[in-house]
């Protein structure tokens, strides 16, 4: 299969849109998918185009998670898959943490169900849109595999309670649920969905890249640190912002009341 | 006193409940009956009829927190009460942390007040049902005795703010707030207390016991680990549990949709 | 200037309140203002007389962040303005960590636009209380300066995907998703807001200074630790507590149902 197909991109100015192309499969990552996602998130890294990136699906819903026929018929290999479960949750962990740290903001765009590892590429990405009918949940422990991955995104998202009460049921609960506990910013209407998002996202595409980079690349480490580490590492950070050009630019053109112009992101 | 009379425990099938049981002492927590719910919890950890426990009260609330009367009492002591109160605190301390360690979910069942070592119990629980007219609260501040070992609890499910306000002023808050900020998941009518507590339970019990284990300690063991270290160590708790007959079963069960047939928990 | 006009101090019993006064620059924090605010704190942290710390502020609103005309003009300096950067960074952070490590409970009293640095003063308080037409934004990204010190306080009050949403898009939030989002804790109308936050700090000041002193010190420190480091810590600190005298004047004051007289702060 050519990945082109399984994984759809296109550009809007500077905004680049991924849109999981598996609808038969429910959009379930299968290790190619994985692979695709993970390269395509990669190149986009880089690209010094690209400011924002939205990541979207098509069919009757987001993503159902890892492909669980992919992982059984792997059973039958002589080390029961070993091998291949290795690959793929490596795989999958650095596709999760590609998206956070990569230097650009990355929008979910979510309808229909969000399950598993679909949820947990909700809780990973920076925002996260969704149609009201959208639902979100851990399934794992009804097929006797905890979703131990997705609780690491999920659980740096939501409280306790809520995580541990998605983990150990298993079920879906609503958008108005998932925006209350905290996994999904904002709700709107299914024939809204691809707009909003849109709209969002070349909001974000119009500042400075640069700032952007320098910002969510701190947001990411400043939280694992404590209050000190945080304070000492984020005053240099500001620091260096400061004497770039796009603070100088971004500051004159406040006090002038005009608007900014920013400097292109330098190739890599 | 018999300490089977101080926590009642019943069975239903895999679940056990734990039932506080001196309502004319408002459940508080004496030495005596911090360890015999230490060793209730030890116990069932163990256990391999019981997949899920239920920690509920009689009387007219939940838990008073500690026991003031034999606290008080103490200061008579040669040593003004230090060595008890040590003891005192260590055993509550290894009380909460038994609770998050036991492989087997635990629900608690509130009505009434929960207040000060009495919300901790519920903070510390996975998961929390509480009738509409309960009510918690922090209140050692009123007595000069912050409550700082209840606060760590707390404030692992609470936002700062939230619990500040609880910590500082001691008062109150209702089921609702409660639910809103993290520290309950599910609010019920006062008769349908032990009903959609017993019901939750159940549910759960259902699913694989081993896989509930896995997940279980995995999630509290992650959720204090840097993002990467976290998917390393997930990474490979998902594989072991690929590789557990369980997960085997689970998948071919959901794909050839039909009921799993799970594995008893081994004996330990 | 003097000083004194930048921040007005005024005690109302054992509550100090603080009040920013640079009304026409929107009491934005030029270095001799974070100056000023850091020795206040400073200076109320050993005041033995003041229990509770409230800090307002004059004008239209709360406060814009960092001065930005005063940064703009440092760009002619021969280093382009680093040093009085770091110096103000710097300064800023130990302001923000003094409200956070001060033995007294700091409230924010909110009005109007609390905004970057000052939308960080909001979030490193305690507890905050704001007017409904409140409005708080972190919106550095605008002007090419990510709030990256904002960041630090606002992601440790805030979950992931809100506080990404505020810094990634600037936006304005109201007083009401304030508070859905844990940022400040209430919510009153315009012509209420000094009368309730002082009916707060009153409530608090009556609690023992002591209690109040070893309660927030110890929250913070605990937050910081693993599970099992915090009960450790905590655990002393509860039996410490148990043997002030402060504890055993309470606890004798509730089991007599009478009120408690507590003993004074110490002078430092």
């Amino acid at each position: 299969m050519d990945t082109t197909e399984m994984l759809l991109e296109t550009h809007v100015g500077s905004v680049a849109k991924l849109t999981m192309n598996r609808p038969g499969a429910r959009n379930s990552l299968s290790l190619e998918m994985l692979e695709c996602m993970f390269r395509a998130i990669q190149d986009l890294s880089v690209n010094s185009n690209i400011h924002v990136i939205i990541l979207a699906a098509n069919g009757p819903g987001f993503c159902a998670g890892h492909d669980l026929k992919e992982l059984k018929m792997m059973r039958t290999q002589p080390d029961k898959g070993r091998t291949f479960y290795e690959e793929t949750m490596d795989k999958c962990a650095r596709l999760m943490q590609a998206i956070v740290t990569c230097p650009k903001p990355v929008i979910a765009q979510v309808h229909g169900i969000a399950t598993a590892a679909g949820c947990q590429l909700v809780a990973s990405c920076d925002l996260a849109i969704a149609t009201d009918t959208a639902r979100f949940a851990t399934p794992g422990v009804n097929i006797g595999l905890f979703c131990s991955t997705p609780m690491v995104a999920l659980s740096r998202n939501v409280g306790r309670k809520s995580s541990m009460k998605m983990l150990l049921t298993g079920d879906l609960i609503s958008a108005d649920e998932a925006r209350a506990i905290g996994l999904i910013n904002d709700i709107v209407p299914e024939n809204r969905l691809a707009v909003e998002t849109e709209a969002l996202a070349q909001q974000i595409a119009g500042k400075a890249p640069t700032t952007l980079k320098i910002g969510k690349e701190a947001f990411y480490k400043q939280i694992e640190m404590t209050l000190s580490e945080a304070y000492h590492y984020t005053s240099e950070v500001m620091v260096t912002n400061m004497l770039e050009s796009d603070a100088e630019e971004g500051i004159a053109a406040f006090i002038e009341k005009r608007t900014p112009n920013w400097q292109p992101l330098k190739g890599e």
